[in-house]
């Protein structure tokens, strides 16, 4: 499923390749966030244009939207969408657990209230792996318990042990389906604590998975903490007989991304790119522009010179400047369009970096140009 | 500027062939409008895409925002949507008419208040000219007054007397301009009054103009006064010797369209396919379809199975609608891509049609299709 084609010798950096149902993501890999179903602002046309090599999105907002009954009538989620790369389908658990006062946790599953309607659903870790086989997700996530910072060791244990439990019944569920073309990854949990985060992950490893999520960081914790924790776990991994993809959920700015390749991860999902994209601001190999800002009124240059998407090649700042502040949707479709882009080639850059052997030189060159500006 | 390549024998349809500094414009021809310098939900990547020739602007809107300056130093309009094909520019007199209570008309123009920020302006024929020539415009359009149904003969009178004299004036300015590297084209004003009418298209006539534009239709009229007037004036039209391009102003709808070129219309522009797309309306062969309704829920079928514009191609009426009931923009992008799409084909099957003498009955076949379902 994932082979290490390489590895850097300065840093825990490493080429791999996932293969899942729908075909090889190359790794360090980005998953833009398409939540509902679409990325915000585009369409398949233009996520293929762009060259994603996977998605990822969420259980929970489909199964309460459409409904898991017609993604499953039309085929499944990329014939859906008409996606036909890997899609990952997070379980939701981060939502449910951010709906605080909608929802009850017990140890069958999670009670809770629908942010559309009011309605009123209980989900078990066996549902939710359920809806995810239904709608034809090629990489599996299992409900996971997601604490914030800072939570008291005692309610952190309880929830990563609770998640293991889900682990394990989710695990089941889902060799027991007979459906097995996808991947089922483990979210390792356990909150800014070393001893919990190691019997999250060697419980998760002895249920067997083929990936390693990490949950329930970036939640508000200082970043050393973050990359003690990071690194913590990719050491344990590195002891293993077999090379385990390490999925760093929910994080994503460049500098982020960098530093956690750095440490070991090799996949990453974010809504940045596309939020930021929708609120005016653009990547660039200078750094961000808030393109939306009146300094950008005047200029007659493209949002990134060095960039070969279409909205560089034919639009200038002051245009989509233009078209932010008349409100036109255009504007972020534009911006969506581009930023991807650039995340796309951000990737292609890294992985090219690590490819030659020249990951941290390309790392503080990026950052250099990328901060400075 | 202006030729015409074909007659119907049936009907008074014709085939023409419109120059302007930016390429041929076959008609009868259907401008998209894009008020703000960009065609909501779109940019100029998918008009050429689309194939569309020509598209309609707004001075006014342009003119508070981003402003003239900037247009004019991005190299003019074309330049900065990145569009190269026809662009006209409406004077932006409906609209100015249109903010009862925030504008006064005096002899030399307009006084009236941005709907934006409430700044005050006064605009004459003369500075509608100036804007659209440094905006870059293909095809000018005077300031005009546009009265509502019904209006009392007394007023309209004043109104098309103001609207003749203004033609003169910007006229005269737009030859002194020194920059004729646009068609200047008059609107005809006067309600449904026969008389005031034949009064307005004769002196605009006298003026010299590139087209004729008819204003103040569809604006509450009953459709037979309103065929009455287009009628009346294609008919002295004809008298003369020269052709002259017949502009629909703000008109637009399929049935429409086939009523108005079969009275000798050349050139529409109406915001329905775009505004339309936006609120969940698609166009089909069979008619319109509410795609963002209930029924289509669980619709496996494209919006049109006759159509091979890429939302068609790729996704079902289920995707969509479930886009639309996700408030996801991606919704109005798909469907106002289709939507141009078809106009598109539409525009081109009834130029074929009256090419091949056959527009009557490519006109009863289409609207029984289109109306029965």
């Amino acid at each position: 499923m994932f082979d290490v084609l390489k590895e850097d010798s300065a840093t825990k950096a490493r080429l791999g390749l996932l293969k899942t149902p729908h075909g090889k993501v190359t790794t360090p890999a980005f998953f833009p966030v398409a939540t509902q179903g679409t990325i915000k602002g585009l369409s398949s046309k233009e996520i293929e244009e762009i060259g994603i090599e996977g998605i990822l999105v969420n259980a929970y907002h489909l199964f309460l939207r459409p409904g898991t009954k017609i993604i499953k009538e039309a085929g499944g989620i990329h014939k859906f969408m008409d996606f036909h790369k890997s899609i990952a389908s997070d379980s939701g658990g981060y939502q449910i657990f951010t709906l605080e006062g909608l929802r009850k946790v017990r140890e069958e599953g999670v009670e809770f209230q629908s942010h559309l309607d009011g309605r009123k659903f209980f989900l078990t870790p066996q549902e939710v792996v359920k809806i995810q086989l239904e709608i034809g997700s090629d990489i599996i996530l299992p409900l996971d318990e997601c604490v914030k910072f800072p939570t008291p060791f005692d309610y952190a244990r309880l929830a990563s042990y609770r998640t293991v439990q889900w682990a394990r019944k989710s695990k089941c569920f889902w060799e027991n389906s007979g459906k097995k073309n996808s991947l089922f990854f483990g979210i390792v949990q356990g909150a800014t604590y070393p001893s919990l985060r190691e019997y999250s992950l060697k419980e998760i490893l002895n249920i067997g998975v083929d990936g390693v999520a990490i949950g329930g960081l970036s939640v508000g914790e200082p970043q050393n903490l973050r990359y003690n924790i990071l690194s913590f776990i990719t050491k344990i991994l590195m002891k293993e007989k077999k090379n385990y993809l390490v999925y760093f959920m929910g994080y994503g700015k460049p500098q982020d991304i960098l530093d956690a390749i750095s440490l070991g991860a090799d996949l990453f999902d974010c809504v940045v790119p596309t939020r930021f994209a929708r609120t005016g601001t653009a990547f660039t190999n200078q750094g961000k522009i808030v393109v939306r800002n009146a300094v950008y009124s005047e200029d007659y240059s493209p949002l990134d010179r060095e960039c070969d998407c279409f909205v560089c090649k034919r639009f200038t700042r002051a245009y989509l400047r233009h078209l932010f502040n008349a409100k036109e949707m255009s504007a972020a479709y534009l911006l969506t369009y581009h930023n991807l882009w650039w995340y796309n080639k951000f990737m292609e850059k890294i992985r090219e970096s690590i490819k030659e052997g020249s990951f941290l030189a390309f790392k503080e060159e990026f950052l250099k140009e990328f901060e400075e500006s």
